[in-house]
């Protein structure tokens, strides 16, 4: 297990981000701010989205997937999207290239569980560093936000429990390829009306048109190469492809929404009206 | 009064919270925060909320004293929902077990003002540390943050004015008990769709059904207690009764919203319905 | 050009505040938060805000030169609401009364650009700050985050690229005095419901009635000077005439929005009606 990333002194000052469906109305997210501050001071607190539909898991696990990769190492993602609170669901530690991850054991880190042997888990079940009184429906102010702040001062993640071999994980919407042609969907719909889709940058094998309601579109550099109103597909600043409207919502003008199925294929030399 | 917590040090590098009606649309919350960084360079600023209802006063106390208990000693409380702005209401800063609460004299304290002296307040009057030119409009920049970021700096409350023995008060929410029934309210509903009821802990004596909206439900541990989509009341993190929808909204479950009335009782031996 | 505001070690615990139109939900503004903190560890983040309407440039503008003004020297200015992305538009420094702006060159710094020549320009076309991959959708994370985060640290702004002498500017609104009255618009509604206009307070000469939407009202001091639920002008804290309504919105009881023309004159001493 990696439990020793950097400085104890440097780690003190590191990174924590947030990831919830706490919504920012409440005083939710600023009670774990608290409590993180309680334990570690000099922690930096880093936001990345309060706005999960709730108890939407898999959403939670893609935004996570989008942003981990930027933080510096030492850096502790804390999410907290959890239905099952107060049952007998497990927590978790993920320790993953230099990163830690903590939060329930619900497939919310999914994506950084795959099959490469490149993480270590524990259960987080010590009860050295929860809350006095543990609220059964506010995991993340008694049990979550101290040990992701023990774990940004330094403290191995053995210390939080047991090694955890058989972490859940959800359904992770892929790309399959078949008769030539990959498959993919809508996997989320962005501020702007952009439509990610489970197609990675590394799934494409000269497919130049993606195919969506209907409707065949070309695959370009980026937005700018759209003339404005126009509609089309491109690889994301997440390494995915995305259909976008220039200037529009592309899930408006196609009328389409999350789980939409997305077709990409080699453009057909003779077209199809003849 | 407690001026001295902590070492001037220690405090300079101290939480403020931030609990606004200002939205995150606008630039009012950051303009605030800068005013407290050129103060005070090291305060960590933590949001609490900036989506109460505008000049809901009552909303702001609520979720306040929710959040105050888990920051750590030293904290600042700044807290602007201030309708009466520019009007001759008075400013105020509240010290109580070693956390201090600044903004407006309006009742927004009312939940650390309670009769057992373990409080203690100034007017906020003094110029010294207000902007050179005080907005009519904006005392959240030109007089709050400037005082707020000064009192995690270390400066006793002595400085800021004199004595405030009457300070504003709203009427609290809270239980009844009449005829053998505990009689409250909801007083808040959480994005989740949960009730929060006016209803505390310490208020239940073996009862174990509640009633709203003409049904009665019963009293339960967790959220996971309930089977999917069932109804049930539980003690929430906050330590108030809440009334909770399984992975649903209860407001939405039981169409009932702030306000309705909420009644516990001991079941009944006899049932109802003969 | 002056990028030699304060010394390097208090810079590198300097400000750098952001503004976007990306949002909340999703992870966008904490991955640029990421990327800043990888470069810059003890830079202190301020949220402007996320919530300009996408692709908004002049929405950002008004927003920036509110709010600019009560940060301390030495504070970066990110704003990122960049319609352009991935197009031959340019990128850009400015430096201004020891502070600086960074992002696309397509006007959303038109209010620190007057001729007073109080500022100076670079545009932002240096490599050794960017990403070792720049995505053509998302320069924020890519270009301007690392640069905001260099500059934040002390670097100078010769550094990023030529000097750029014609940075593009969007219309500002202004006010037009003609026969005796003074001609504005609404340029924004808060979250209050007030009416922010074009008109600055030194605009003003002995005008006290103000006439929107066919209705003339009184200019007054501040919010409590109106009976509630009444409506009149005042100077708001930005420095520029607003209409508000007591405790209540503006937009809503005039029944207007953005871009409603503005009109102040004296009061005539002859009543219209006889």
């Amino acid at each position: 297990m990696s439990g020793g990333h950097g400085s104890a002194r440097r780690r003190r000052r590191g990174v924590i981000t947030l990831l919830t469906d706490f919504g920012l109305d409440d005083a939710y997210v600023g009670i774990v701010k608290g409590v993180v501050l309680g334990v570690n001071p000099l922690a930096r607190l880093v936001d990345l989205s309060h706005g999960v539909p709730p108890q939407d898991v898999r959403r939670a696990a893609l935004l996570l997937a989008t942003a981990y990769r930027v933080f510096p190492a030492g850096t502790v993602h804390l999410a907290v999207v959890d239905p099952g609170v107060g049952s007998r669901r497990r927590a978790i530690i993920v320790a993953r290239a230099g990163q830690w991850f903590v939060g329930p054991d619900n497939g919310v880190f999914t994506p950084f569980l795959d099959d490469t042997g490149s993480w270590s888990a524990v259960e987080l079940g010590a009860t050295w560093c929860r809350a006095a009184e543990v609220s059964p429906t506010f995991h993340g102010r008694d049990v979550f936000a101290p040990a992701a702040a023990h774990v940004a001062r330094g403290a191995a993640i053995e210390r939080f429990g047991p090694e955890l071999r058989d972490p859940v994980r959800v359904r992770w919407p892929a790309a399959l390829r078949s008769s030539g042609a990959l498959h993919g969907e809508v996997v989320h719909l962005d501020r702007f009306g952009n439509l990610i889709t489970s197609i990675r940058a590394t799934d494409l094998a000269g497919d130049d048109v993606v195919e969506v309601s209907g409707r065949e579109l070309p695959i370009l550099g980026t937005y700018s190469d759209l003339p404005p109103g126009a509609t089309g597909g491109l690889i994301g600043s997440g390494g995915r492809l995305e259909i976008a409207t220039r200037e529009e919502s592309a899930a408006r003008s196609l009328g389409v929404g999350r789980g939409a199925r997305v077709t990409l294929r080699r453009r057909a030399t003779t077209p199809d009206q003849p």
